[in-house]
């Protein structure tokens, strides 16, 4: 039983479930239902998607990660960088005739599934650590500006074009002729009545006599009535017979499940999105579900938080969805709102069916430059500038993969940014870890220590050089010790011993342990004996896994002490002569 | 001066260069032009290209790399590995109909001599530690298999085909009824006397006399006379009319110097291969640089090594060759025959001009046999199974790395196999560091010591909870961080402090700070104080230039003992209650 409960989340916590339970689970669907309507059709249309898209994905999803997931109060759906993935990632297709849109984002949903269910199953959320943090907020920072660029379109109510921030503004630029006028004033009004709510709403109605929550509740549902609103006056104006574009008639019902269209053709060009969207998504879904959990010390399981965000897509995938992923907002408003269990999500999505089955028809008036402000809105909360000015402070190299992951997603594409921001942090990473810090040690006089001849007044002898690595050996650095010995024995004729001192050195990978032979090698070459000194137990027990220490030209002490004294014994007398020279088998 | 010598180095050894040095290089320039004649030809065979490709690549590329190289007796020219890389490189861009096999070959050594001559000047030789010594092993042999396998169709006279070894052991099987007697007389003639030739010649010329430095020399000739008398038996028995494959006619002379094709689309297509041809290059080069440096207490600059390697490739682009590196056992012949200077490459140059200029009408009726029993003697040297074994036994997540390259190389391509190789090690290497050793810590009784509940008996407090991580905190490990800390405080409900005990953290990147940002964070919102203790100075520094200390809801103690005394002074009186807590600005 606790082994099924491990899979199905909803076993543990739905046997507690309750009355109470149930009514706080209960009002926090209704609010998120109502901010999750206007930001399903306006991610659809972001996503280049039919507005019921965005609906769809509301529904089924929500359910499968209530069955599936272990965070009690992540809320997913539909999220903007998602939609912009999404949107980059089908253009292509359709416009090499592979498919059409709807299809190609089912198929996405479905690739991103299984991708997400495997990697839980296979225990590999391990491999989120590849998007580090400076560059998934400079992507996200760049997404936020693509999207918003993006959607000036639908508020000046001219075609637009382009998928980079320079060819978008340019195509605005040319277009800046052909503004309607009353689409700019349905939606810079409604992105003014947005910004106004977000900015003060909660406080006006604190000073009205509302208590804080209740506030923050209300102002959130700004955008609906954004929409209602706009809706009313493009009825009342005839602002379709004026040139602004509406959302138009949106099918009522639900979607009838189906199967996703998997032709290798068509997978083979979307796996590569599917899986950036899947690491992205799951990046971004186990900060905020982690986020929320601690506050009242629960706890998440991050592969099982793959398995259900893999079970929500899949979802979405024989529901005519598209790629879902944990929101942050609506995440926050879930559990500000007082979501106690997963059971909130089931209530959500029966709010969005309902939504999806009644209140189509009265949207066909909807302007989309509503759902484009809204969008621009929401997404402007996620680009944070001030963390590059952090970075750049903090890290030079985080900073460097951060502005390139930024300039990229920006100048060439989603894609592209994301997996330069991989490749330049592993690329830098490795860059730092080749060059581990290392000193030449000498004895400090009348001690048994030895440090840095660099920093301290020690003694060293010409025939013995002492080398200290401060980190692990491993493939990334394994040549630095070659270089950096072959390069101090060139300078040193008259060398005979070289001593390695390893109290730093917690790990050996194969990689090391070909170019400590090399450098035992090379140095037997040159008439140099190799030894070893403070070499750590795990370190040892792996090493005598080989036959290094068979070949080795000198010994293993147990301390550079030891090892100072039995080499100089031949040269002069060592005060302290000891038999703590150690030569293993 | 110096500054231009380190870009020329032949300005360094050209200025010292007497007559003891000369005729040393010279002798050496003999034995290898003898060894490197068959060499040439049969490896542009094995690229698919027509012999004089192979005589161009061991001209001007060895001059290049005497005026750019800093090892003194590297020998570069076409070898085994990188001719079978060329092949596969080459063989879609002439399907596609992109170019021709020669024209892409030329580009392809245009493209990776660029590539080494930028990564030497920005100096980014270390992007060569990508390559783990296990991938670089299990690719070598699986390499050495696929041309082995790939060369058995000249041997057998059949027409062969496939690219991966299930294709081409296949195709072989099918075709066994096609073997050409003749051809295969020829082939296993040679196969045998190469055989006997590397195992017993030198063992026998000593026993007739000679000293064992010559006798090796002499023994190391044998291809050459393989091929003399080849090409006397197929003259004499007029083969080529018995269906036995020869080279034909070979143009004599030296290639017209000219520009190589850079259209847009060739160099798309290469440059993926380009890359990957210049890595295993060059960590091949400086593996066999580095240790015949060695043995003369020489040294070698990586980065200049790839300037000169780049170089060789440039002159192979301008000069009708193909991709060229320091082959191994070429470069062990030079050094032992005594070369002392890269002018032998000169020399050796000239030797092979004068082969292209004189020679080549004689090796017209050369069996193309014969030159596929050269090369599978050659390859069959860098198969190295106990490699596989002596992995195995040392460390898995290596191991696991081999053999995917293995596989991968066998099973599907050359290309694929080296990626897939980089992309298994970093995993893996990712997947280690993810879960760096951490432990809970408690005081040993008595002492200021502070160890591992799970290994001593001591001393905690369950408001208190001590935490070591012994390894540095970077974005492959900072959401482990997290995740720990998220578990053990979801265990203990009455937990009021968590102490973070630094010693072993040498660095925190940029993620990481944001990790602890987090965990200070959410450790707030349950009621729960964050401190730091032992962080060493230059991570100290780090941190106050970041904001993380003023939002820190503890303290940064100098030691644990500090931290655990100043935190229990509330609950009971400490031993030695001492100012030692240090709040930083």
């Amino acid at each position: 039983m606790k082994r099924l409960e491990r899979w199905m989340p909803i076993l543990g916590w739905g046997r507690g479930y309750d009355a109470g339970t149930l009514s706080a689970d209960l009002l926090a669907a209704v609010i998120v239902t109502i901010m999750l309507i206007p930001q399903s059709l306006a991610y659809a249309m972001l996503a280049g998607l039919p507005p019921e898209t965005g609906l769809y994905a509301s529904v089924l999803p929500l359910v499968a990660f209530a069955l599936f997931g272990s965070s009690r109060t992540l809320a997913v759906g539909p999220v903007a960088v998602v939609s912009l993935m999404t949107a980059s990632a089908v253009a292509p297709v359709v416009a090499a005739g592979i498919a059409d849109a709807v299809t190609a984002a089912v198929t996405l949903a479905a690739l991103s599934g299984v991708m997400l269910v495997a990697m839980g199953l296979l225990r590999l959320g391990f491999l989120a650590n590849f998007l580090s943090h400076p560059v998934i907020s400079g992507f996200i920072t760049a997404s936020g500006l693509l999207i918003a660029a993006g959607q000036l379109r639908h508020i000046l109510g001219v075609p637009g074009g382009g998928a980079t921030l320079p060819a978008i503004l340019a195509g605005l630029a040319r277009q800046l002729g052909q503004v309607n006028p009353w689409t700019l004033a349905v939606g810079a009004g409604a992105l003014g009545f947005l910004y106004l709510a977000r900015r003060s709403a909660k406080r006006w109605l604190i000073a009205a006599g509302l208590n804080a929550r209740s506030a923050d509740m209300i102002a959130r549902a700004a955008p609906i009535l954004a929409i209602a609103a706009t809706i009313l006056i493009a009825r009342a104006l005839d602002l379709g017979a004026r040139g602004v574009a509406l959302v138009g008639e949106i099918p009522s019902g639900l979607p009838v499940p189906r199967l996703p269209d998997l032709s290798p053709e068509l997978v083979a060009a979307l796996a590569p999105a599917a899986f950036l969207i899947s690491i992205v998504g799951f990046v971004e879904s186990v900060s905020v579900a982690q986020t929320l959990a601690a506050r009242r010390r629960e706890r998440i399981v991050p592969d099982q938080e793959l398995i259900g965000l893999g079970a929500a897509n899949l979802a979405a995938a024989v529901s005519s969805g598209y790629p879902v992923t944990g929101g942050f907002a609506r995440s926050v408003v879930n559990f500000d709102a007082g979501a106690r269990t997963q059971a909130a999500g089931v209530f959500t999505a029966l709010g969005i069916a309902l939504a999806a089955l009644f209140l189509t028809p009265l949207l066909s008036h909807l302007p989309q430059a509503t759902l484009a402000a809204t969008i621009i809105l929401a997404v402007l909360s996620l680009v944070d500038f001030p963390a590059i000015a952090r970075t750049w402070r903090y890290s030079r190299p985080d900073f460097a993969a951060m502005l390139g992951t930024i300039l990229v997603t920006l100048a060439v594409g989603v894609e592209q940014g994301v997996t330069t921001g991989v490749a330049l942090s592993l690329g830098l990473h490795l860059w730092r870890s080749s060059r581990p810090h290392s000193a030449i040690v000498g004895q400090v006089p009348g001690t048994e220590h030895y440090r840095n001849i660099d920093r301290h007044e020690v003694i060293t002898h010409p025939e013995i050089l002492s080398l200290r690595v401060d980190e692990s050996l491993y493939f990334a650095n394994a040549r630095f010790l070659e270089d950096r010995i072959a390069e101090l024995v060139a300078e040193r004729p008259g060398l005979r011993h070289v001593v390695l001192m390893c109290p730093a050195i917690n790990d050996i990978d194969a990689s090391a342990l070909e170019s400590l032979q090399e450098i035992n090698r090379r140095l037997a070459d040159a008439g140099i004996r190799f030894h070893l000194s403070e070499v750590k137990g795990p370190v040892m027990d792996r090493l005598q896994r080989s036959d290094f220490l068979d070949h080795l030209t000198g010994r293993v002490f147990l301390s550079q002490h030891a090892a100072d004294c039995a080499l100089r014994a031949a040269v002069e007398p060592c005060a302290e002569d000891q038999p703590a020279a150690q030569k293993l088998p």
